[in-house]
């Protein structure tokens, strides 16, 4: 993994593996079905030298690893049928973001930490419900604010009954921030902790321990220092059991990306990302596969990473990781798909057979968590369907995840989008509605009227359809779309942040769009205010002999 | 109306009457059973001699008299049942918010101002659905940004076709902030526009019009200059024959609240303000009527706004509104309660006898919005119940809509709290639940298992049920609650703020509480941005010779 001070982000790489970490044991017991995944944080291996990771504090790359910890469990070890999260060292869980990072850090990387950080848990929650991985946090010993938080995302929280160690959230009290990792929302909305008394919870530095611990609902159980490991070993064999994963593997290797990066372009087998820095625009090509894809559970299996579907959401999802963190000036990305349309729909032909089997199972909701990261990624998505395009089914998706669509419309010259089974439901956006149902919220039937078509849908046809947005003709084309994305260009990226997150997200609200909603919107504003990051601010003042001074205007 | 500059404001009064509205005029036809309310902006009369309000552009001053518009109308004049919102001014209705103004504004005031403006928009939203009272804008000119979120407020819009006359949200395109007096949520929200033509209008500064407004869904229909009064003369009568209000008066006059203010005092009949500056808390204190309420229609209707339910949440709204736009540094309400218990039950007995009754029905809804206020209020609530104290019914929703709940505990003294059928759903909060669901999010059949007991509860039995926080007893009292609000004194107000937010809205979320949660917050975010409020940014530099610089990093 690469390095990158946390003040000037330089190039970061998000490829790592077990056998490269640095923070985390990753440990499977094939007969248990139970992984444990510890921490075990080098104070010297932060992404900068500026701070020390004391005390299982983390930063961006303790989070990385723990992402792809969680990630190969899913496709590398279908034997895994629980995971207990807990630490190495003595009497310490983890004690949250470290905070020498925080302060150090712009508030850009701030905001992509934290929502790195929020998709990782959420993407727990996401292997508990769907995919049979139910997750034990075994706290160990002093759990505070983002240690919390990583316990909250779990099914069940253990915590050791010792007389020191204990739950907390000290964000508010001690440095003047929310705990915006999720943590808020879910001791209120997941764990269902009263409203009095998650308020006295969220503003007491030193937390809640013991027998008190469990009737707030703040943790599941407490056991004294001797009877913990079997606590643990108990509960997390009752969690496996309740998982419907294959017994024995093998699983999926998930090997490196490889990809050819330049200094404007980055080079997949069937992604492309070129940047424009005079537009700040880059075009993002996503190709068809070249052959059809394989469609039985073995063979799916024998192609392993190299299966289309997973192989091209892995650069996909890689690319918006690198766009967001190394490219902040990069505010419109330009969607184009190539390749034959049958393909990709065979390929979803073939994903949809066989969505029972686990390995394809993990496949589709690996793109339906891409999908969402490209949904919550504060840049503008603009799909153009030119001719030779394959925006069919599950690549039909990325049009309806960008926020215009434009098709080139020529009688003269065949031009088509084309839904398939993957649009119907089975990748639902954060707030729990296809993105058809989110894009027809005012007609409810027509997502379904659309989806009966089995066919393409030609330009006039899309439009009429309300499927993509402009339709020029090749008159119109060039000069439209070039103003699209310079008119673009010239906007406030704050004011377009905030109105994509916004319009993006119709309809119900879920846990997790309240998470990336009400609480993260919060903490962006806190994020922003004197009173946390000013020169006398609690987060600035933190650690040093200086006192925070607040401005006590309530706003 | 009280004067106040919009930079340091003084104290702000919310007391006006339609024979002293600057801006507004209105209209009532006993005969059609429509009202018209007619915006006539005078330029001169904004609440601070540093702008001009031009172009039917408003003020909180403007929004004042507004929502007493909008009250008035519910209390006063039952027989209207439908009201066209329009302007007298010609080829003008309405170019939103002062921008002037805004820059003018500390970040405070521009959240404060948003606040009240956004519940006064949800309040004629409320009308519609609660009180049969159905609301029509009738565009007859530009409607630009608030203008354009205020047409959103209403049931119907209709629009001006005359080549000139657009609806537009442009505050992105030109001061880099969002529509977020609920513009953004309503467009897809409630009006249904879908997603990317939404993108494409908020980024449209000179709007949408004509044919096109109507097919995007942006207004209901259009009508030539011609046509146009005709059009909503029948648009309004079909609304107002919706209506199941009373055919003809007498209504109830509100007449002016009389309080009595001093420097750390605000006095009214009912409810008394004690401000203790140095500890940044005030003590909020509440009185059960001193004798029976009125129990039959008549008399109710004849007691008027002397009704007691009226009267003391009449009180409580306007103090609200006055600390928050006056008391910035007040960060603690202490909410006490006096008199006998028996008598708010019985006045709660009366509410819900008569709730059919439309006098009764306004009141219970007037309940519900100042309830609601208290939770959108930016200031921690704490509820202490003490000796002597009527938490009952109606009055124990305000224990229920603060943070914490703090009852003194002496075996030996008589302290006890009780529930009514208030309690049970008629007052529910802007996510829909009633408090007490909310507080018993964690165990659906708690709330019904409270409100089955006929009686009250002492203190023991108060903190078994959750009822309230803590029972500390007559050893412990003083220190716990002296302790609790100096230890919420010293935090920082933002982050309470965004803590707030976050623990009092569990559960689901509902298009008011997605303009108070999601737009809001990033809204507020964005006031905060360099982008827009620095000085080069584009609220700073709107209207000046300075084009805004933006610093291009998305975030």
């Amino acid at each position: 993994m690469a390095h990158a001070s946390a003040k000037a982000p330089g190039i970061l790489t998000f490829d790592t593996h077990p056998s490269q970490y640095r923070h985390w044991r990753l440990e499977v017991d094939a007969h248990t079905h139970i992984a444990t995944l510890s921490m075990d944080v080098k104070e010297d291996a932060g992404l900068s030298p500026d701070y020390k990771l004391k005390l299982n504090s983390y930063d961006l790359g303790v989070d990385i690893e723990l992402a792809d910890a969680i990630q190969r469990l899913r496709f590398e070890h279908p034997e895994v049928h629980a995971v207990v999260i807990t630490s190495v060292k003595e009497r310490i869980f983890c004690a949250g973001a470290n905070i020498f990072m925080l302060r150090g850090s712009s508030h850009a990387w701030k905001v992509n930490f934290c929502k790195f950080t929020n998709e990782t848990r959420l993407g727990m929650e996401d292997a508990s419900e769907h995919s049979g991985i139910k997750f034990l946090a075994a706290l160990n010993g002093i759990c505070a604010g983002g240690g919390y938080e990583l316990a909250l995302a779990c099914d069940e929280i253990l915590l050791v009954d010792d007389s020191n160690s204990a739950v907390s959230l000290p964000e508010t009290p001690l440095l003047a921030v929310l705990p915006g990792t999720g943590g808020l929302t879910r001791v209120v909305d997941k764990r269902k902790v009263r409203r009095d008394l998650a308020d006295v919870f969220g503003t007491l530095a030193e937390g809640v321990k013991g027998k008190r611990a469990v009737e707030w609902r703040l943790v599941d159980a407490v056991f004294p220092s001797s009877k913990f490991k079997d606590g643990v070993a108990r509960h997390a064999a009752v969690l496996a059991a309740k998982s419907d994963r294959p017994a024995t593997g093998p699983g999926v290797q998930l090997h490196p990306l490889n990809a050819t990066v330049s200094a404007d372009a980055i080079e997949y087998s069937s992604v492309s990302l070129k940047i424009d820095r005079a537009k700040r625009m880059a075009t993002l090509t996503v190709r068809a596969p070249e052959s059809a894809v394989e469609t039985t559970p073995d063979a799916i299996l024998e192609a392993g990473d190299q299966f289309w579907p997973l192989r091209v959401f892995r650069e996909i999802d890689d690319v918006m990781l690198r766009l967001r963190t190394n490219e902040p000036e990069i505010g419109t990305i330009v969607i184009k798909t190539t390749g034959d349309p049958a393909l990709v729909l065979a390929a979803d032909e073939a994903l949809l057979a066989n969505i029972e089997h686990w390995f394809v199972r993990e496949v589709v909701h690996f793109i339906k968590r891409t999908l969402k990261r490209v949904d919550l990624t504060a840049r503008t998505f603009f799909a153009f369907v030119e001719l030779g395009s394959a925006f069919a089914g599950t690549l039909f998706e990325l049009a309806l995840a960008s926020d215009r669509v434009y098709m080139f419309n020529d009688p003269d010259l065949a031009n088509s989008v084309q839904l398939s089974g993957m649009n119907a439901g089975v990748l639902p956006m954060s707030n729990g509605l296809s993105r058809l149902d989110v894009r027809y919220y005012g007609e409810p039937d027509k997502a379904a009227a659309v989806l009966s078509r089995n066919g393409p849908f030609n330009p006039e046809d899309a439009l009429e359809a309300g499927l993509v947005t402009f339709a020029p003709d090749e008159i119109d084309w060039d000069d439209e779309v070039r103003m699209a994305v310079e008119s673009r260009a010239a906007l406030s990226p704050d004011a377009l942040t905030g109105m994509e997150a916004n319009l993006r997200f119709v309809g119900p609200e879920t846990m997790e769009t309240k998470i990336f909603g009400r609480l993260t919107a919060w903490q962006n504003w806190i994020f922003q205010r004197p009173n946390a990051v000013g020169p006398k601010g609690a987060l600035t003042s933190y650690g040093t002999s200086d006192r925070a001074e607040f401005d006590f205007g309530r706003t």
